[in-house]
């Protein structure tokens, strides 16, 4: 169980690249998405060349910052039902919940119901959590966890986002 | 210009995603490695499926902990003179000097020859140098800087290494 947390760029950059590493192996990956559109099309072309890879945007609508908070939270409960059924069932070999970090620090997904869902998962399951605010629950559960730290970011330059590598 | 430094993980890995991305995206990439293995077999076959990356493991015998020190500064500086050449060639659009960091910050390779070369570079071409120690010097001159913080790393709880995962 891994987490990958905080503020800077690289946290499902991270993941991407140890899903991709995991696909490289023959391990089964699934990649459900919290945030629609948080990984972008290359990301997605890159992933899905692999047969083993499946990727669900279950994050339809749901963004961070909606004022629509009851739609929302029945979006990411949604995707959470799909992932924890996924999580449980041992069928895939890697399963990257991406930006849930967020979904649980809103309220949306509840922090007791994932917890227990990652204690009980079968042995051979490994999972990733991404996104900022990392409950203390999880980080102590977690075996490995990152904070990722913006240390300069180029939009504060005036930079705007490159196609190909940050999208 | 991208830089991951920091002593957590996922310097690589984030630099890993971004080539994927960046390949997705149909860019070519070019990865200079500068610590032999330090991509492994999953990154390197998932890597290897696009005609348009290319890896260079340049550090052979080359590890920061070495005694050798005139063959390491060698290889180092092979392996950087090769990335050099590429760089200001303009033909690849996102060269990765992985764990170049480390070769810099050893003495190994010149801090200045590095900066030259980076201002020299044409504007299209995109660079992501990562590993610990990025010097202040390049920090200053990166568009995007992340810091990779360790919180909690699984050797510490007595967990081996897992294949898929982390290799």
């Amino acid at each position: 169980m891994i987490v990958n947390t905080g503020s800077g760029k690289g946290k499902s950059t991270a993941a991407f690249g140890t899903a991709l590493r995991a696909l490289g192996n023959g391990f089964s990956v699934l990649v459900v998405q919290f945030i629609k559109g948080h990984w972008k099309t290359g990301e997605r072309e890159a992933f899905g060349t692999f047969p083993k890879a499946e990727f669900r945007s279950m994050g339809e609508g749901f963004t961070w910052d909606t004022k629509d908070r009851e739609r929302d939270t029945q979006v990411a409960l949604a995707a959470w039902a799909f992932g924890r059924e996924r999580i449980l069932s041992g069928e895939t070999d890697l399963i990257v919940l991406d930006e849930i970090n967020y979904a649980i620090d809103y309220g949306y997904v509840p922090l007791d119901d994932v917890l227990a869902t990652l204690k009980a998962r079968p042995e051979q399951v490994h999972v990733i959590l991404t996104g900022r605010n990392a409950k203390p629950e999880l980080v102590e559960l977690a075996d490995l966890v990152t904070e990722m730290r913006e240390i300069k970011h180029p939009y504060k330059k005036g930079i705007k986002a490159q196609r190909g590598i940050e999208w």
